[in-house]
């Protein structure tokens, strides 16, 4: 039995891939008009779920990296999406049977699948994060043993690089200071792996489940039920807060997109105060000094009434949203996940709090 | 006919090659050591003049980048120098033939001699510079419209890059951005070239130039004579000031060394003050608002008594020196040599001074 994306599945898709994003991802519209493009031009894209991987399959990821901010104003094209993936395949004499998202998350989750719809290729219906992070080592990947490099990296100009670095985290020190130099944006190839390893390291079903994400919202509009009850329903998570946004606070640095946004209850949350921390990603929220959820679980903003998506960019004073907090794949709660991907990495001295370990 | 470099014209090249570094390119006695290590283990270098090369010889250059301040602190390996040579000839599917030095100026006169040492390789007598230069685009190769790129990038802890440009400007952005986060110094090999298009670009012969330079000095001192003089003879240049090292102010920002010092006049200069602007090399000396010399011509800091270069990482309060001006290769002084490296590129807005344009 075959899966396959075809056009009709895009705005579910991308809908579901902005919400997985947690903030981060960039504009799911932009995600969605590049991918709609790319499927009507070459016909739908073969979803591969890892364990059906052939052992011997030659998986090539692909991504962008950068702040979204940036993204909104410079476009990436469909052919360094094939430059990156084909530069990388070149420079390691290796032929990609499948490609690969390495986060479900806006672009990240859209990239791939204009990709491998221009390659002919079929793409893993699964990620490497689950969610979106802002790093490159923030990968299930990089817990199994995988090398982020040799990787390539292009830009938008015709300049391209192949990195090979000692670790991953290096990997993501190296691109980062390229990406920031090429204009804070750029597309890579990364992670290459065999079948097997995609079947170890693979979070897998993000890309159907992005699908099904979207059209919950989607269907619960129709229905004039709760868009954002039923989003936290789906992601066995919860709603942790309903506010407007009162403050936000942004800045384009070192490649990231950073900031905080206050969230002025109203309804139940009435007279109370909540902290948004983000960098590209929501990190932590905290309700008048008690912290409600970090990373690595997911803190995602919905419109409160139509249960749309709102990454950190467009983030708006007067913005009323709903805060879900749902878990994350439960390799990030190892040790080694908490110290790739909790608060203290992004600078926050605290443990990390799941979804549901407050009581509100 | 065939001439080699031995250990006893090392400490003479490395004296030399400081002194057309014009206060770039890092201690001379590192790399001094270095080169002499690397003869003692594996023989003289052979060195070949451009004219002798053959037509289809493959080229390729190594340098280090970053700043020289940096590299007193943290030595490159041999090794290092050996990977990056290699590197990009592997991936070019070539194998080169001759190593060149891409300026002659500090160690970048001297890690090639090692690098080819120990590949047991010859070396072209020349450069693409005739001196030192603080930018990698900053080269008699691209006035020939050869290409910086692909190129290699390595550091010290084994992260390795390959970078393709769509220009010379480019290769040196993504490149010192690299270097940058690689800790302010790394190897590069770029420039490959074939023998016809060294013979067209190269500065013929600042090896050799580097060899009689530096003893030049060291006879002028045997025979109590004044070695400021002297070097200024050789270089076919004059002694523009003498002074007194009064303010030094330097930082090492963007993987480049900048600063001014101030050099209070003595002797015929006496009640006179000179500053002396630099960017690793020195760029601009103006005595008493007056512009004496700029780049692309050479300004190189002379210890008065013993004729020693003073790198700008070296130049100290109470240094007594002579600063000499002396010409730079003709093919600077074309529009096309004065835009990639005259004053306005380094952000001074006036037109080039030649070393003998203002009456003393």
């Amino acid at each position: 039995m075959s899966t396959y994306l075809t056009a009709e599945d895009i705005p579910d898709l991308a809908r579901g891939a902005a919400i997985l994003g947690t903030g981060g991802g960039g504009d799911p519209y932009i995600g969605q008009l590049m991918a709609l493009a790319a499927i009507e031009t070459n016909g739908p894209v073969e979803l591969v779920a890892p364990s059906e991987l052939p052992d011997d399959a030659q998986i090539i990821p692909v991504a962008m990296m950068g702040a979204p901010t940036v993204m909104i104003e410079k476009l990436p094209s469909v052919d360094q999406f094939v430059v990156a993936v084909n530069s990388l395949g070149q420079y390691l004499g290796v032929k990609p049977t499948h490609l690969a998202c390495m986060e479900s998350g806006g672009v990240n989750s859209t990239i791939p699948i204009v990709a491998a719809a221009q390659m002919k290729l079929p793409l893993i219906d699964g990620d490497f994060m689950g969610r979106a992070f802002p790093e490159l080592q923030m990968v299930t990947a990089t817990l199994f043993g995988l090398q982020a490099t040799p990787m390539s990296i292009t830009d938008d100009k015709g300049n391209a690089g192949i990195i090979s670095t000692v670790t991953n985290l290096w990997a993501e020190r190296l691109a980062r200071s390229l990406t920031v130099e090429m204009g804070a944006s750029s597309i890579v190839s990364l992670y290459t792996m065999r079948g097997w390893q995609a079947k170890q390291a693979a979070v897998a079903g993000t890309l159907s489940q992005c699908v099904r994400i979207g059209r919950t919202v989607r269907e619960a509009r129709a229905a004039h039920s709760d868009p954002v009850a039923a989003v936290a329903g789906v992601l066995g998570g919860r709603l942790i807060h309903t506010g407007k946004v009162t403050d936000i606070m942004r800045r384009t640095t070192a490649g990231f997109a950073r900031g905080e946004a206050t969230l002025t209850g109203f309804d139940a949350n009435e007279g109370t105060q909540l902290t948004l921390n983000f960098q590209n990603e929501h990190i932590i929220a905290t309700r008048d000094g008690v912290v409600l959820s970090t990373a690595p679980d997911l803190l995602i903003c919905l419109d409160i009434d139509t249960g749309e998506p709102i990454t950190t960019e467009s983030l708006r004073f007067g913005h009323r949203v709903g805060l879900i907090a749902a878990p994350a794949d439960d390799r990030w709660h190892t040790p080694e996940g908490i110290a790739l991907v909790g608060p203290r990495y992004f600078g926050y001295d605290i443990d990390p709090v799941r979804w549901n370990a407050v009581e509100l």
